[in-house]
């Protein structure tokens, strides 16, 4: 039992945490400030070096499961207690900026240097993971929660790669990734620490984001068939226009999230046949996107969306298909963790705000299995996937003792 | 002055008029019936020769103008009088029709070959013209109306040919092309007998078109500029969705049109920026169209978009711009002889309706400097500009009996 005493005064480093992100930075760094570091490239393959070893040196013991998960236990006081996890990825996107996963693995590097350097230890193992290639097939959380697809081929990267060779690469098996699936007997817990990547919490001055769930989302397929025709001699009344009936179902579908609630609606993709300004439109295709916290309300609203459009298609005598893409559940944050998260807050002081991940991450995975729970920090403008993605030192400072704070709470709890 | 009793028994050879239109479409023949005979092209060269031959069998005497245009001439009884003209064009679309344009100047010929075989004379001399290039340039009906640009860059051919070049292929001279204008001294009239490249007689169970004039024509390039932005990450409330402004257009541009009257608009082109499923349009351009009959009500029409698209802008939060890419004038047709084809139509029997004319014709570039009228005949389905383009041999006949009978009334009332 650590000791209410010892408790306020277990802070991050702050210098070394800022030094840790530069120094991850390095590894793949871009012109422009930002970081390229695709899972399995020669970058991704340094980071993971450095980031074993500074596991080690925190004094972890640092294991590699068959899907290429770097996973560091930091022992606790009673070896039979299943772990706390915490983690994200040290992946990015093509163009990507230097917080997006790697703040998350990199403010867990911190709490264990804190607590190693401190002599302290949880009653419970502590857990970091780096998650393998969040940013493409998220296989990494995906094989933890036993949902790899028995198929190599669907793993295939978008160069061509071998998922097999990929994952030899990193240390892990594909013949052996059902090893990897973890349960709730042996991870009581996993908590995210990530950057917002989106613009709430710095338009609302907050510091510190209570992630309420991750939003599920549905994407459609929508192909509105109509009748191309001379623009200057087919008289309004004889048309059959495909894009007037994209337009009702876009105002439609806009009109529909802009209600109160967290979900949020988008028709991102227009595509228009023959779009030649002198016809009248014969074919539109387009997509939808749909996410929300609940499961009920978002089929709610694609139920609502799909009955208009029948009526738009009877108005504008057009045919409507909607073939559905995608389709992820809702993944709710357990409730005594947003309030272990709030209690942190409350002890540092910080300004808090409850509100949904409406982007993916590896958090969602683990939810299948075991509570789990999200910190977010705000990011600069909202940006996130671009190389001018920022959070301040003193932001992430912020957030790696909401996190350090959030696991003493939780070692308590189970 | 032709007798009552000679006009009632003066009609077309219906056989002799479809070998033509048989004769021509050969010149060019697509697999599936359609032809192909771009202007300039070896295909139009050898069409230009068969019309001169047949000219010259009928009585007439040929030149050929500046601009490359075939005109004929049936000498009347005063060579003091002013031309009565009709024709229109041989040129076709890259996979065009057998009937438009073709039509117009074959029933012409055979207008003429009628008056040549029973040995009648019109009081003016009858031209029959076949314009150069109408499904480009139009530089044939532009020069007779001396509205060509003095700069040959202009006027150069999709495949990047010199104008000049092809114009000496017809017997054409660019250096002389002022010389190809014509005014209301030397043309009194002109007549152009077309298929209607739209639905409107097939579906009103009409045989004639009463053409009141050709509708003026104004293009825009909309602009709309939001911001691009994470599909997940961005409450509705905060985002400036440049599809969702665009749909608002298209919608304001449909319900504006579809109200009593004859214009028509169309957004016929829309191309969305990113175009990705996941991010929020920034960036959306696209083509407005606007024809009507009226300036005034064109004028009226565009206002009032160009209004309430202010308001968009502001409800959207989005910036819009509006370029004018297109402006024709409407090109009414003299009433004088819209009754004169209505005279023609009730002798003939024939069920026939005002229409406007919602394509271009050169006899809109004729109409601005003597008086202009326009003949419609129904096509199949309203298709053109293809080559299921289709009007039956007995809508032809009839076409060119109306033709026939119109100039004569004509003739006496110039």
């Amino acid at each position: 039992m650590i000791t209410t005493s010892l408790r306020s005064r277990l802070l991050v480093n702050s210098d070394r945490l800022s030094l840790s992100i530069d120094e991850l930075a390095d590894i793949g760094k871009l012109a422009d400030g930002g970081v390229r570091r695709i899972a399995y490239s020669p970058e991704d393959l340094i980071a993971r070096q450095r980031l074993q070893a500074w596991m080690a040196d925190a004094g972890m013991s640092v294991r590699i499961d068959a899907a290429g998960n770097i996973i560091g236990t930091y022992a606790g006081h009673d070896p039979t207690l299943p772990a706390l996890a915490t983690g994200s990825h040290i992946d990015t996107v093509p163009t990507g900026g230097r917080y997006d996963g790697a703040f998350g693995v990199l403010a867990g590097l911190e709490v264990v240097r804190v607590l190693h350097e401190r002599q302290v230890r949880l009653r419970h193992p502590l857990e970091l993971i780096a998650f393998t290639d969040e940013e493409g097939s998220m296989i990494g959380s995906k094989a933890m929660a036993g949902h790899v697809i028995n198929d190599p081929g669907y793993y295939r990267r978008p160069d061509g790669e071998d998922i097999r060779t990929c994952l030899k690469r990193v240390g892990g098996d594909w013949d052996k990734i059902a090893s990897a699936a973890r349960s709730r007997r042996d991870i009581a817990a996993f908590l995210e620490l990530h950057v917002e990547q989106g613009p709430i919490l710095e338009s609302m001055n907050s510091q510190i984001g209570v992630v309420k769930g991750i939003v599920g989302q549905r994407r459609y397929q929508i192909t509105i068939i109509g009748q191309a025709n001379h623009a200057g001699t087919t008289p309004m009344y004889m048309r059959q226009d495909a894009l007037v009936a994209a337009a009702k179902i876009i105002l439609l579908v806009n009109e529909a999230a802009s209600v109160p609630g967290q979900q949020v609606a988008t028709v991102g993709m227009v595509n228009v046949f023959p779009n030649a300004a002198n016809v009248v439109p014969g074919r539109v295709s387009m997509s939808l996107d749909i996410r929300d916290l609940s499961a009920f309300h978002l089929d709610s609203l694609v139920e609502k969306i799909m009955q208009q459009t029948k009526e738009i298609a009877a108005q504008t005598k057009t045919h409507i298909e909607i073939q559905p893409v995608l389709r992820t559940e809702p993944a709710p944050a357990a409730d005594h963790i947003q309030r272990a998260i709030v209690q942190a807050c409350k002890s540092l002081g910080l300004i808090y705000t409850h509100l949904p991940s409406r982007a993916s991450h590896d958090a969602q995975e683990i939810a299948t299995f075991t509570d789990m729970g999200m910190i977010f920090v705000p990011s600069k403008a909202g940006l996130s996937h671009a190389e001018a993605e920022y959070t301040s030192p003193e932001q992430c400072t912020q957030g790696a003792n909401v996190l350090l704070n959030t696991l003493l709470e939780l070692d308590e709890y189970y």
